[in-house]
C-alpha cells in the first residue's frame, strides 16, 4: 500500500473531494494546513502592485519576498494500493492543474502494513 | 522505527490516550481531521430514516450517499521502536473497537532516523 | 527525497521559519497539533509547585503526571533531497534547542514518488 500526501489550494477541496469519489477513492482524509512553495515573489512585479518601481522594498514587501509568509493550504491524505497510485495521481492533478504556481505538490510514501480497527485485521 | 499513523473516533481520544499511556507510549500527538471511510451509507436505510421507501434519492440523499461528506476524526501519530508495533497496535484496536463501520484504520510507516532536538542526538 | 517531520514548540515557529528560508529551504507546512514526549513530570518537584510535600498526590496532580495531558505543539513538514536531510537537521536543531525538554523531535520518513500538480511533472 502506499499514501498519497497531496497540499492542493483551500478552493479545490470540493472539486478534488468530488473527483476522488468518482474515480473509485472514496476514502480519504483532508486537513488545512500552512505552507508555501519554492517561489518567491517576484520582486519587480510587487514594486508594480505596491504601485511604484523606485522604492526600495520596504518592511513589508520584504517580509512578502522573504520564505516566511505561508499560505493556508489543504493537505489530503489517501491510502490505496499500489496499482491505484497512478490513476489517483492523474485525478488529483485533472482537478487541481490550473497551471500557475502554487497548484500543489503531490508525494507518494510507503506504507509497511494496515489494520481495520473494527475487525483487528491486518489487510496488507 | 516505525510511525504509527492511527485514524479513530472523535470521542475515542480519551480512552485512547489512556490505553496507550498505561500501555507504555506515553509519546505521541493528536490532531483533529475530516475523513471518510470506503462505505457508502445503504440508499435503502437512507429513504427509511427519511420515511419513505417511494422518494427517488433528493439532492441531500445523494449528498449523503456520495463520497463527498466528511466526518470529523482524530488522527493520532506515535512513533516507536519496530518491537513496540505489535502492543501499539493491539492497544489502540482494543481502545476503539466497537464492531461498527467508522471504528478507524491504522497505518505503519517506515522512519529512516529519528533525532532529539534537544541533543541533538540520532537515536536511532 | 526525503520528508522531515518535526515537532517543535509553539513559540519556535518563526525562528524555525526563518532559519531554513535563511538555509535555503524556503518550501515547508506548518500546523498546530497537541503532543506530548516521554518524560513525566517529577511528582516531587509537583508537590512542590502545590506548596506541600506531604500531600499525597491529588486528582490534579495524578492528571499532570500521567501521560494523558497532551501540550500544543507545532508540527513542520518540508520534503526535501537526500543530499539535503543533513542541513535542514542542523538548522532545526539550532534554531530549538534550548537545552530543555520539550525541545522536540525530527523524523526522516522515505518519500517514493514526488509530483508537481502545475506540470504534472514527476520529478523524483
Amino acid at each position: 500500500m502506499k499514501e498519497v500526501m497531496t497540499f492542493i489550494r483551500a478552493n479545490k477541496v470540493n472539486d478534488t473531494k468530488t473527483a476522488l469519489a468518482n474515480a473509485g477513492f472514496p476514502a480519504f482524509l483532508c486537513r488545512p494546513c500552512l505552507g508555501r512553495g519554492k517561489n518567491h515573489m517576484d520582486s519587480n512585479l510587487l514594486k508594480i502592485v505596491l504601485g511604484t518601481g523606485e522604492l526600495p522594498l520596504s518592511d513589508v514587501g520584504e517580509s512578502m519576498t522573504e520564505g516566511t509568509r505561508l499560505i493556508p493550504k489543504r493537505f489530503f491524505t489517501l491510502i490505496i494500493n499500489d496499482d491505484e497510485v497512478d490513476l489517483a495521481v492523474k485525478t488529483i492533478i485533472k482537478a487541481n492543474q490550473t497551471g500557475n504556481p502554487g497548484d500543489g505538490r503531490i508525494f507518494i510514501l510507503p506504507i509497511n502494513e494496515s489494520y481495520v480497527v473494527r475487525t483487528g485485521e491486518n489487510i496488507v
